[in-house]
């Protein structure tokens, strides 16, 4: 498997991608944990520096974006070393997105910030969680090459899914039991989304991973558990859950 | 400024890269405006149709990638040939975004028709027209490589988060007016969402269109219309607008 370039540089030049990729899982990674930690901490300092943090993140992707172009016109790689160049466009690409949606996280809970805590806040630092972990364990994947490690990460997006549905569940019961609920929990709702999203870029890299190693694209479909898509949740099915809030609207 | 390559099929096969991406570009408008006759005329067989038809979309998405591979390992394309194999994948790739979400608008069409009719769906099919005018535009840009003209595109871009915006803070009133509401507003934010999100995809697209054209990516911060992350709007802000329904919730 281990075949040497000729030219040192070239390998050089493939690390140097692998660094740029590595630096930007760990940022995207740090970003989303800063995220949660201003939504929790109700502290809009952090969630200014997340937003304005978000800039390097584009900075990183643009330079991988001229590295590879770089590439591609002074070595014109074949085979495996061009499916890495590909590689690295698409997962910089990913990465990239997935700092956008922990943004979008720190900007809401600025929003949030703006009236008294809410409830279902709590469920947030627990998607967030596994999502970091897709993050992570999926570019260990990349860095390792290791095809079987990414489609755990791509099974395991799954659960994410699940809690997203969940949470979808509760904080539209929750909107039901007081209209004070509601800009809150839409904001809430948006931000678990971000995180469910963040989860499906880790499956976009899974798939990357995949197809450099394989040569060939991952030809399944993905076990889906967000069903909230074609959820309908009325008044009255809330009743069972908490009766004596929902009267109180 | 138009050089002929030496090799004839080369020619041929960079018109087959763009004759792929209008096509899915014809499919992306056509899904979205079924996807809007699916939410009006509240009818989900034709939901279904669009969740069924974005298979084409990824199949097509595939179909580009394995060509630029390909042309990329033969050809070894340099310069502007470079950039216009990078551009396809690009493009292809935000085409495909595009069409998931209307798969999704389409999707939650469905939870809609569970429920009596609401009044704020009729602001959909306005913003789908921009929507559709911007990723016609932003493709013919592509097809005339006229970075100017898809420039136009990345600017009004802005109206149509200035319409979500709108949306944004009407439908959270209408959520506020009466709990019954919630659900189906809920899903109508969503699906406006996506629409916003469509046009995000069309100014990727008109950004890689003018790095096409002009070697080097466009470096000016995009105006944003779409203000409703920080958005807070409390029950009592409603009442202005509408203070008999309010309380009858």
């Amino acid at each position: 498997m281990a075949q040497e370039h000729i030219i040192k540089s070239y390998d050089e030049e493939l690390q140097r991608l692998d660094n740029a990729l590595t630096q930007m899982g760990g940022i995207a990674e740090s970003q989303l944990g800063s995220a949660i930690e201003a939504v929790i901490k109700r502290d809009s300092d952090v969630a200014t520096e997340v937003i304005e943090g978000d800039v390097r993140v584009d900075n990183l992707e643009r330079e991988i974006e001229s590295q590879v172009m770089r590439l591609l016109a002074l070595r014109q790689p074949m085979a495996r070393d061009l499916r890495q160049s590909i590689a690295a466009l698409k997962i910089a690409s990913d990465l990239e997105r997935i700092c956008d949606y922990a943004a979008n996280v720190a900007k809401r809970s600025i929003a949030l910030n703006q009236a008294p805590p809410v409830r279902p806040v709590f469920a947030l630092p627990r998607m967030a969680r596994l999502a970091q972990a897709l993050i992570k364990d999926v570019l260990d994947a990349y860095i390792a090459r290791d095809a079987d490690k990414a489609l755990i990460v791509w099974a395991r997006d799954e659960e994410l899914d699940e809690m997203y549905s969940g949470l979808f569940r509760e904080l539209l019961t929750y909107m039901m039991e007081d209209a004070r609920n509601i800009t809150a929990s839409t904001h809430l709702l948006f931000m678990a989304k971000n995180i469910e999203r963040i989860g499906d870029h880790a499956t976009n890299i899974a798939e990357t991973v995949y197809f450099l190693v394989h040569g060939s694209p991952l030809n399944q479909a993905r076990p889906k558990g967000d069903r909230s898509s074609l959820a309908f949740i009325r008044p009255e099915d809330g009743r069972d859950r908490a009766p004596a809030e929902d009267e109180a609207s």
